[in-house]
């Protein structure tokens, strides 16, 4: 919290019990908390010990506490995925800035391979702040993007491909050479550090 | 040419002395021969002792023997470069198609990053037969071009970059990774490799 | 469909949901549709709800609505694999292509490791317009095959094999790396994209 | 210049030709320009070509053209490195927003192994509003930055280093896989890059 | 035990059968014995055939006769973890010593994303002969501390992290590049290797 | 010479000082000496020292001393090569048998693009007791061979090529993963190792 | 058949059908078979359906007709293992040979970390024609050895091991990189193809 | 200074100028100085600049200023290199270290190919109180030696190689994976790092 945000809990490598250990010093401190990565099961089993808590099930999300109230009156994220498998992960981007009170809208579907798509979009696009690009596979959109709008654009590659793709470095390794001056990169699925990227760059 | 190709000798790996040895045996048969990936010096010391030879500085390569006539009227091969810097490669493919009697035409700089560029020259795209989009750093151009034409399209990744992007091999990864249907691809800097699939295919 | 192919819905990623909103929305404009990479699993709950469609287990494909009909007499496309392993990849590509109204024929099991069986096919090999060679291990079949026939070949790489092989990229690097001119290639498992490939071909 | 920035012309894969032949252009259109990642002799000769040009020795930049006024008085964007080895990039970035007119500040060998100097620092870096953070070898500068300060942190991967971490690669990676909230990373050695995501953002 | 260590049976790879065996001949010899890397199911089946043994299931360690007794009055070393995720191998580290009557002490969730943790034990710190430094991600835990304090720190990287840093291979890397000197690395999850290297520290 | 060879010196990374050194050492002790991997100025500078050695420019190789008698009336092994660019290694190998006594025979260019060069060899070929077999780029050339012959074949990983399969690891890793049941191979170049590891066979 | 070995089928890729209907081609030919890498389920399942056939649990592999006599009176092969983990692999190589009638030997855990149980033993190995070595991990094994006897060594890495060390690759190219002369390697967790290249050695 | 240890000031990415600027300010403070990774040619010019300093030729290293005095009467730390070849980086780890004023013996050629002249010396290496042992390609003699020794080890990998070896990570990596308990790893051709590593377990 010293830099402004509320401590996200990494949930993926923990056991309900460390998780719920944590969660309970939080509840003392009267703190709000957010665990990520976590699968249905543990985001269920955690219900049961915190029934005040809401678990959201496409993005892995469980939240404590109430979502800081929203002070703007449009968006000012915008998030785009290049396909529905992307999902899951700009889900995660969503809610952590909608907790922060940070207003957002999804555009799903808008991948370079249809790219009447994009392009029929833009002008909404560019009225947001900021935005962030999920893309798999070759991760494209970013880089395609940036060549379009003014605005910082944050690439976020999603572990969605198979061969060559499998498991998004190829994605990652595309938006980080990308020919498209000022695109800026997260790691691979990392939803919650695009919209701490976001929420930084909101605030200057 | 068992399968109709006049055999190309890759040039980078041999000594002067090797080439000059082989390409002697090619004159002693009347056989016309194509020498690639060449330096300038070591192309320059092949034209003192093959005089009738023709040397391009552009793409290294080095010519023995007439080019085919062309049969056809317009170009069959559109030949696309992202930037200034994919030329020497885009220039191997064209001379590899061209000695074969294939007509072509080079589009250079029609990056993704400057989209616009692009799709002004679309229409005049989509009257070739087959397309060769060279591209380096992320490799996006045939990408995005997959889904706004039809027609076969050969990746060809160029080691332009530096960082992540160095060797060419991100923009081969994000070609073979592509989202777009049925485009495929060639090794780095593989212009004649790419030619001779166009051939293949406009044989067919 | 604005390139003219029927839209395939990559299925590995999505639940059974997401598939199924997507199918629905294909039923109600009467769109044919092609799902790929179904677990057996999926494939048979989504029959369940979509009992007209077709699914294919062998190939992990599902089809909604009929295939085109097929006009030319014999096989446009030959469908060669290395082994008995890499018969659903090659499948998906069978599938995708029948789907569209192309006539394809599959041979098993002509890998290099037994030259002759690839030999004694060969002039068969010959009378089809486009090859796709499947192999997974070290994915010679492709590069000695380019060697013997003038035809466009499309390598097609298969995660099939264990250490050094296991994944299919040292199938797939052998491929790109090929001595053989003109040989083309996609992703590892891609058997949809190199049946597109096959169908722009095709189509010139 | 449809998204606010002066082009820039990358000047590593390109001839003295190539480079000269495009900055003719520029000229003609009476528009600045910027090339990056020139070796100093290729500088030199392009000086001869352009005397009222200027090339920045350290970064490897040219600039064709005045400098943009800076209009705030304070610095708004802060470069830090973390030891001597760092300041080319550093440079590169320095001057692409010097060129666009924005005020930016050099803070070198604040490096991570002598935790104290960056720690004395950290009110002045704090006054910034984007903070450019440059690490070769294991690239923890932005990390242990970015749990310091809310400030948006442009993480800048240096290729210093030998073995493990020879051409930059660790000190990227390190940078992706950060345990701190919300830094973004742009490609190895990106100067340019970075200086431009930090222009979209101060932007918004 | 040549080297005078308690010989450590490998239990990853191995059956039930192979280890119960193992231990069998141990028993006979009247000597102690240590698995390591057990899941909890193995662990408890071996406990029914060997009831005098002690289970560890937080670091899956199966310890088989008595530790050895500690002499020292105070911690000899000190293991920091980055976050409670590394805590079952810290936790493996921990075992191992103390098995060999060496007192240690665990220190959790001192990582460098939350400097001031970490500077607020450092006093602490300094008093123990050894240091073990465990941390996933980026890993940059060990190098902010070989920094501070002159000790012998060994740095363990954790496969905690996805994407990029999934598996523990960028810490491992940024350990090993690390800019800070004296700084010596252990493989990925090695707790009892980390623990034999402190022992034999503690013997000079 | 515990294992009965003649001790080979690595020359590539070794100052002419530093094998001079060595060299005379084993003059002293009457030993003859391999030296490999010089360039032609270090083996120049080497014969000025050493008038009495031979330098062998094509492999890099100096001999000090007699090469021993061959004691067999043919060929024990055949040293098959893809391209003309293998036959510096190729040859590093043969002066290694030689210099022990064993009769060789080089056969260069009978890669698998042109399957029939080498099928018309495969009944002389299978004369020989051992075969090595160098390829480059793709290196399906002992895979090839290892259908068609029961000797022991060693393949030996040419760092031949460029783009993906520059530097030998596609052909190594292609070879490692073959398809072919009982193909050896040893690490990328190492013509010496290829030599050794046909003289163990050829004394069983 | 034609270079002279039992045709091996490769179980792991394959479903049961598909094994089951290559078995039953063999029993009609009356040829004997060796199907490996198999799962107990899927052996024990082909076990009911050809109720002559033998499985071998240890190593995954089932055999279909009688195993050829021996007809050498001592050990011609003999597999040596650095750890007990690494038995499933080299009984593969072990079962292969015997099949064929090769008489062998199993030396269990003689690894280098405890390299007196490899000397203890080494008057031993020297009596064999062919030593197979198997070592997971960092894979020094057979390097040792390649010092101290003359025999031909088949490095045979084994998927042991966990990060660094993981899937077996660091014990793949420790072999390769063998300072030790004429140490030759197969893939990874390879003992058939270890076998059969020891076989290729014994027939020469 | 702050950890007890004379600041090194590492040389490879840094100018003549720069090297000079920070050695001024040293000689201001009347501070020693050790400069690492040198070139001949760089070291020469420094030394013009500096004619009190000393430049050491084969490891690339300069010194400023007296060498500490050694107070102990025997070497503690034994360095050990594989081959010849090792020398260079080997000759940094000891001047750093007799900078510091701590006494070392350098042992070259013990290499594991050769195992007996590792073993001849093993009861001499068991006098010192840490060792540091060198080695290139498979670097596998850290290995063997923490079997037979309790001292500290620290392994250094060497970036001597080719091939599969080059660069030295197969060196490293077979360090990291070794069966041997405790042995601690540092970056390949880290000298100066291994020295440090060293002083810091001396001190404890
Ligand atoms: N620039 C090139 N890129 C890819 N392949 C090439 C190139 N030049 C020649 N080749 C092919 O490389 C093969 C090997 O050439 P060579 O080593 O000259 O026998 C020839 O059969 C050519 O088809
Ligand atoms: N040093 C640099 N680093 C990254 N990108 C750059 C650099 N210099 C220029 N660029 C970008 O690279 C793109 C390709 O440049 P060009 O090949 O000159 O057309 C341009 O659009 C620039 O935005
Ligand atoms: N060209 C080569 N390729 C592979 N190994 C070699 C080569 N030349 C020498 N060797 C081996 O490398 C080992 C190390 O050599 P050295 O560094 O000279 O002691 C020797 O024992 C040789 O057996
Ligand atoms: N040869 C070397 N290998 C590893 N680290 C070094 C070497 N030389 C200097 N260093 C360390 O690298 C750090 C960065 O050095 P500098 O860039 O000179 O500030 C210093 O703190 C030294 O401790
Ligand atoms: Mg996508
Ligand atoms: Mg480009
Ligand atoms: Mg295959
Ligand atoms: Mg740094
Ligand atoms: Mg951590
Ligand atoms: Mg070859
Ligand atoms: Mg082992
Ligand atoms: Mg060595």
């Amino acid at each position: 919290t010293r830099i402004g945000v509320v401590e996200a809990i990494w949930g993926e490598h923990k056991t309900i019990e460390q998780i719920s250990e944590i969660l309970k010093k939080y509840q003392l401190e009267c703190e709000t908390a957010l665990v990520t990565r976590l699968t249905k099961e543990k985001g269920q089993k955690l219900l049961v010990e915190f029934p005040s808590a809401e678990f959201h099930e496409i993005s892995g999300c469980l939240t404590l506490g109430e979502f800081k109230e929203c002070t703007s009156s449009k968006e000012e994220v915008i998030i785009l995925t290049g396909g529905t498998s992307d999902v899951g992960v700009a889900s995660e981007a969503e809610i952590a800035l909608n907790f922060h009170g940070i207003k957002t809208k999804l555009l799903i579907d808008v991948g370079v391979a249809g790219l009447h798509r994009l392009l029929d979009r833009i002008e909404e696009i560019k009225l947001s702040k900021v935005v962030i690009a999920c893309a798999g596979m070759e991760g494209a959109l970013p880089t395609v993007l940036a060549g379009l709008i003014p605005q910082p654009i944050i690439g976020l590659p999603i572990s969605v491909g198979y061969g060559i793709s499998g498991g998004g470095k190829t994605a990652l390794e595309g938006m980080l050479a990308s020919c498209a001056p000022g695109l800026v990169v997260v790691n691979i699925d990392n939803g919650y550090g695009a919209a701490m990227a976001a929420m930084r760059i909101l605030s200057t």
